[in-house]
């Protein structure tokens, strides 16, 4: 598994609870707005204390085959130094904001190009220093043709990435993983993150839809939550009222290792902002220890090398 | 995996749907009556046109470790034939009734004594001719302590089961899975039951609590729902009154292959039918096509022989 692997260090006493801000951001076809929306929107939540912040995937970009190649942009590997220059409007603004708010940003995900010409849907995260720490190409294209509901296909135009995703965050002393949206449905993904990254918090900027929001959204990170005993804390852009073909279910949530909805939002542009208390991971992983009974001499799971 | 390996065999047309029925029975000190209760379910499943009728967990016993070792039964293997004589009471009401009624009974489970001394908490499912199609021992013992909540450890008096288990329904054209109860916290158990095994039905006698029974019962049977796209149909005794130290979440419960709750018990005494129609898994499956993008470039789970 080429990951950004967590240089994750042994901590004693627990670690402090923190604040974790998702931006349910509204997002437009203008590019430059929607950077600066962001950017509105992370500022207020360190204003209200965040210590990590999320953003919404695509938060740059209308979720739409049709724009990714128009809207995307080179983006540097993970461990990018903030000494070096970069032409990415929307990481410029990520380490800016990072470096002044002190704040760990999950940066939503834009469509990247790479030097091959392939497009990705990528996800940078970025330390208060301005170090891009995690690099995550979502994984598992949204593909998906439901009668009624919904058609989209992301691998029209998108190239899928390889790997599981977490940085550490010494700060808050928790490593975070990182998935994107359709990522969420493929349980395996979450239990590598869980149990081989020692992800303590799983984000996922997504954009459901319409026809799978109301179904799944919920009911995927209180599952992944509860089944791994994590923190799941999912960030989508607020419903569009463009008409621009997709429309978005938002409903950012952060969920916790109990299965517990701790904040949420409706469909509207919004800051949810709650505390994560990393204790309340271990007395649910204590009362329940799952991770100490599962049957390896049955089933095994594993990271492909 | 020394799984109770089901006998699949293709089927075109596509199969008819099945009424699937669960015994949500009240369990008393009486082990007699436990199971001439258990019977009149049956009875009344087969009169309302049930295929596949299911008891729950302990449907002997109360669900009790002070009770298992006393109310324990020698049973059989799996293949044992309905020409055979056995000392079981259990089986010979489950084979006379599936024999009467042409039902497949997946048959809650009960404590069942090995020939080493060893207690288990087994299930065994027969089919209409009185076979025993499968047999399952909980492979996930019970040990959780809820502070506030509930203290209990099966592994003081249980061995755990070493295998998977499903069984093919030639009548029905379906493969049924079966775990018992703490068996559904893990995943990897449905998944292999669902992709190795290639149940479309994952039943789960079981017996949640008042602390975990509202907070994850539910969750649980949608989440493995959806994450493999199989009907899922657990069946929990009704709430005892008795204050006997253990008392059941009810609920009984048939979710599709899209998570959504098809048919749900409360609490009380319930016989629960509800129509299973394996075309609205293969409609599922095309929607989303989960079992088609699965990355295992980047994780694998596999069964462990």
């Amino acid at each position: 598994m080429s990951s950004s692997t967590p240089n994750k260090v042994p901590s004693s006493p627990p670690a402090s609870p923190f604040k974790l801000a998702l931006c349910q951001t509204p997002v437009t076809l203008d590019k430059e707005e929607n950077i600066a929306v962001a950017r509105d929107y992370l500022m207020r939540a360190a204003a209200a204390g965040a210590s990590l912040a999320v953003l919404p995937e695509c938060f740059n970009c209308p979720y739409d085959t049709a724009c990714f190649r128009e809207y995307a942009e080179e983006l540097p590997a993970v461990g990018f130094k903030p000494t070096e220059d970069h032409s990415s409007p929307s990481l410029k603004m990520l380490r800016q904001t990072a470096q002044e708010t002190k704040m760990f940003i999950v940066g939503g995900s834009v469509p990247e190009i790479a030097n091959d010409g392939n497009i990705y849907n990528s996800s940078l995260s970025v330390s208060p220093d301005g170090t891009v720490v995690a690099k995550h190409r979502k994984a598992h294209l949204f593909d998906i043709d439901v009668p009624g509901g919904i058609r989209f296909k992301e691998s029209d135009v998108l190239s899928p990435g390889g790997s599981a995703t977490a940085f550490f965050a010494p700060e808050i002393d928790c490593t975070v993983g990182v998935g994107i949206c359709y990522d969420v449905r493929f349980p395996e993904l979450a239990m590598l993150q869980a149990r081989e990254l020692g992800a303590k918090v799983l984000v996922f900027p997504g954009a459901f839809n319409m026809t799978t929001g109301p179904a799944h959204w919920e009911l995927l990170l209180r599952g992944r939550a509860l089944d791994n005993q994590v923190f799941v804390a999912a960030c989508s852009p607020s419903r569009s009222e463009g008409g621009d073909g997709y429309t978005a279910w938002g409903h950012s949530m952060v969920v916790d290792p109990w299965g517990t909805v701790l904040a949420s939002a409706d469909e509207k542009p919004a800051l949810v902002v709650t505390t994560i208390d990393l204790g309340r991971l271990d007395t649910v992983r204590k009362s329940i220890p799952t991770s100490q009974q599962r049957r390896e001499d049955i089933y095994r799971l594993q990271s492909v090398p």
